[in-house]
């Protein structure tokens, strides 16, 4: 079986003759079990990587891990036992927390977005998102700059 | 930071010269806990007031919110705690339940699909929807449809 | 209402001056309980029917799922007293298992991937999946071949 590591692959792409992807990669986050930031994480800094735009949507229970005052983030109910063995599993790979991954992919040019309804619904005022967040937008915005590109809804 | 609300998107959006997206938004609707048909509502209507396309092709447990015999929709385990706050939130805020931003997007131009195969599963006949799904059809149709454009798995 | 079966779609389609899609369909597969492995059966057949190049791209819990050593998939908490229901429409409808509709859809083309960070985060070891399993690779890969197809986060 071909392994090829995420390291690796990156690598490789970079290295060779190929395009910029000149892609976009767009990721509505709506979940807000503590698992689910993970993929977040991984695909936001893997676009980058890529040469990709990277844009979040954040909405939903979700905007909760934005906040300026933390909140702390429940594990899905079906794997809850799984939850200690996957922290340990995370740090004995020497993976980064998502939030990590997320600042850097921003320090790469990802954009964070928090969506201005579920703000308001939740009672969140763009004061309350921490740096994470780049600024409060409409889904029309969101729909509008995710054309053309790959997108996902977490 | 910057903040804009929705309808100044929409309102920016439609107002300057900027051309009709011409797209399509192609949402796949699985998920039955109540929470995720905010999401559905929203996008759905943003869609279409973007000059979109929209189709969404509903399945799994999300098909018992489409039956003339009303289904409670259960929220989801681990945020149980915060459906009193988003209910309340969403009044206070003037949003809209998801199925009257759904019959909004509809009456411009969203269609909504059941899953021929789990409406079968879940001996649901399509006498058994009601009028805000507009036919029964495969997997392949829809996917054949969404060529081209956004596409979404709630 | 108009009534299609993903058989009759298939066949209309396929037997149709309609040219090939070329397209294609990419899934991430990260969502671990039992309902959501018929959705990714249910595309990646459809999608390999509609001429459509299919990549699935494993991880998180739904990991478990692939492994050699078989693992028991929760029912989502919310709906589990509908499980049975579901099991008996499933035989009743004779809709295969989610694992028969991916590897027949692996017979004409489809390929799976194993995330290789989050495989190192479970524990997996290459030699720990099952033959549907086709490598284990990282998300930049996934994203690269993603590009200009149709995209879901399952």
């Amino acid at each position: 079986m071909a392994v090829t590591t995420a390291t690796e692959t990156a690598t490789e792409i970079e290295g060779g003759p190929i395009r910029p992807v000149g892609n976009r990669l767009s990721i509505v986050m709506f979940s807000g079990t503590a698992d689910k930031f993970i993929p977040l994480g991984v695909l936001a800094q893997a676009g980058v990587a890529m040469g990709m735009e990277v844009g979040v949507f954040v909405t939903g229970f979700a905007l909760q891990a934005f906040t300026k005052e933390p909140h702390e983030l429940p594990f899905p109910t079906e794997f809850a036992a799984m939850a200690p063995a996957v922290a340990q599993g995370m740090q004995a790979a020497h993976v980064d927390s998502w939030d990590v991954m997320l600042r850097r992919a921003k320090e790469l040019g990802a954009k964070v977005h928090a969506c201005s309804m579920m703000s308001e619904v939740m009672g969140l005022r763009p004061d309350d998102f921490g740096d994470l967040v780049d600024d409060v937008v409409g889904a029309a915005t969101f729909l509008h700059d995710a054309e053309g590109g790959e997108t996902f809804f977490i």
